[in-house]
């Protein structure tokens, strides 16, 4: 099944909003075996649209409309099919029907505005919404099947899954691709495929080798056609597992604090939080994982020498005479992170986030991270040079990958020691 | 100036990552009045590079390509020009000397895969690339511009803003759209719209009123193609100014953390946070905020009672009765906060994030809000029924708007107190 693509709205043109609707499509499609093979995208202009549905309706056999069904002058997708099509727009007696009972539901009358979305193309087929005033719609021209959908991202993903996919299994095979991937923490794609290219030269040429660099996480992926090749990834599995274990979070999605708090579950421990420059984000990436309870009770966000002293009596003397941004500081907030929090096992950050604030010694972008337990807190310098979110960012991850090495018992040195070392 | 775009890599069509680049092309085509009419998304495969590079060119003046620059098989956007221009590919001897440059500062030595990145369509001009190894290239396809860019946003960013605007506004006149953009927080598309329409019924005919509904966040656009229609902009806004002002947060790109930290510094306020659901997002969205130092200096999560009482000195006994999520006890840890940090304003957040916890009388999604200065200290409860990252994020940024409110003296009810009430 050959599927394309098009996405319609001049806020999707001009920058204000970033697309997320295709990525839900297309993940829900790979579920399947199926590809997008083009997506296009053009703004609310009539012959633009039009001559889109036209150009890629020649050589496909499914083209998902996404958008352009609301209320609005500027929703002109029904228009423009009929016109590709070469048929009127005709007011649709189910589709009216369903709109009236829609506006019931929450208490409107149907206005001209909405009467507006009844009017669809003449022999198209209805494809219901659920829980919007926009019914969804369906049509051959030649033998490509295009199915419009609405923008709104929840009505979308319902249309999706409970009638345009089932309808799609019905009349297409499952499509032959499958997709195994493995979340990574802590190495670059080009040194991991230099790795793995070093390490295993018969690679089988059936399964395609590909990576998903996200910030900060990386994908590894393990694409096949065929159950032979998925055979051959199953064999192949041993032998790539040494090369990827002290990076690997998980399969599939799986976020790296989601990690860190199921190893913590599995052992009965509890991690404290001391933040200075990265300002609450690991209490937060650990507190987006549902249960996070179970691991964790006390985050600290101590942002001034002050707050570092009386909540976590940090030594004044200390603060003064190393500063803030010194390894005797984080290890003070950590230890007094366990203290307070009774906790197992604690991160303390204190950096230099930026844009201000850096000096000839302690530029922006140094970070001093203290980790472990009571009885074994270490303490690292490190260089993160990038603009202060993803500096958080960064230094929040290498925490939680930090105590994801120790609850696993990892020996070697990072990676990032040596690649964002101190100068 | 008609901009074309096109985008290439296989993780855009499978959904392995959501596309920003373009959101942020046309962000800076959009400083300069221009849009880009059609955008077209293919994978890595080279016969449908070439076709789409020719579809694209024949019917505008510049193509943007965005991404296939890099050393390994699937980067083919410069076979895929070369073959849509009917040239050759050929070694060219200053991206050559640029790459082995760029190799020579990081410490590499040229290999095979990096020297294809030297590999160019003949007759192509270089477009330089300050930070990566990849080089772009630009071409004429008949009447149109082609010019090739890099997928890594970081370097996409340093060319656009070095080399490919400053190039454009030689060749073409700037463009004649201009957007002003409002943010807003706390109230709905929709109900806005409703609010200008009832109000302003002679909305000026060339002035196009638009919406962006980010999450949380709300953009309300005004969008001129005219000098006349922008005075006619200026006459408006103090019409307008009556109808958003309780929602806004500024003019143009500003965060609800931005402006509370900004209102903060302007009255020397201090702003201290006590949160168990969210988790210390409130605290990261304020220290995101560059110098937001001189407005916070401490921040507790405290995720357990044990924790709620030891560091906030919330009374066991109520935590007993009223249970963590009531009015008592997330007034006792703003109070407590307070006390701690020495602040001026606190934000204390208790509720249920889900997907477990809740019960009859407290379902998920219940959330108890403390918020005010020491002396005038409010709570209020609500329902919030949204999965626990979009949860966690409304509940911090409702009290992030509660402080700004307060700062600004806003007496009116923000309209989600009626909304997310609480059954």
């Amino acid at each position: 099944m050959i599927v394309h693509l098009l996405l319609t709205g001049n806020e999707l043109m001009s920058g204000d909003i970033v697309d997320s609707n295709s990525a839900m499509i297309a993940r829900y499609l790979a579920d399947d075996g199926w590809n997008i093979r083009k997506k296009l995208t053009v703004g609310d202009d009539l012959d633009e649209l039009v001559a889109a549905l036209q150009w890629l309706a020649q050589d496909c056999d499914v083209l998902l409309v996404n958008g352009g069904l609301g209320p609005t002058v500027d929703d002109m997708t029904a228009q423009a099919l009929a016109m590709a099509c070469g048929v009127e727009l005709a007011e649709h007696p189910t589709a009216l029907h369903d709109l009236q009972q829609w506006c019931a539901r929450i208490g409107l009358t149907v206005n001209a505005a909405n009467r507006k979305q009844a009017l669809l193309p003449s022999g198209c087929t209805l494809v219901a919404n659920a829980i919007g005033s926009a019914p969804g719609f369906a049509m051959l021209l030649g033998n490509c099947r295009i199915i419009c959908t609405p923008g709104v991202p929840r009505e979308l993903d319902i249309m999706l899954t409970a009638e345009i996919l089932p309808a799609l299994r019905e009349s297409f095979p499952i499509g032959s691709s499958q997709v195994r991937r493995f979340a990574l923490f802590g190495i670059g794609e080009s040194s991991l495929q230099q790795r793995i290219s070093d390490s295993i030269t018969d690679w089988p040429s059936d399964i395609e080798l590909g990576f998903r660099a996200g910030f900060p996480q990386l994908d590894l992926k393990l694409g096949t056609q065929t159950a032979a090749a998925r055979a051959a990834v199953e064999q192949l599995l041993p032998r790539l597992q040494p090369l990827i274990a002290d990076y690997l979070i998980g399969e599939g999605e799986i976020s790296l604090a989601a990690r860190v708090v199921q190893l913590l579950a599995a052992q009965g421990k509890k991690v404290t939080l001391a933040e200075s420059c990265t300002g609450g984000q690991i209490a937060n990436l650990i507190t987006q994982v549902p249960g996070a309870s179970r691991v964790f009770d006390a985050g600290f966000v101590t942002y001034s020498n002050r707050i570092k002293h009386e909540i976590l009596a940090v030594e004044n003397n200390l603060l003064e005479t190393e500063g803030a941004v010194s390894e005797a500081v984080v290890l003070q907030m950590a230890a007094g992170a366990l203290r307070r929090s009774g906790a197992d096992y604690a991160i303390a950050v204190s950096g230099i986030a930026g844009p201000d604030g850096g000096s000839a010694e302690k530029p922006v972008g140094t970070v001093w991270i203290a980790w472990g337990t009571r009885d074994d807190l270490r303490a690292q310098r490190l260089q993160i040079n990038f603009p202060r979110q993803q500096f958080q960012q960064y230094v929040s991850y290498i925490g939680l990958d930090l105590i994801r090495r120790a609850l696993l018992g990892i020996a070697a040195e990072p990676p990032y020691f040596r690649t964002r070392k101190a100068r």
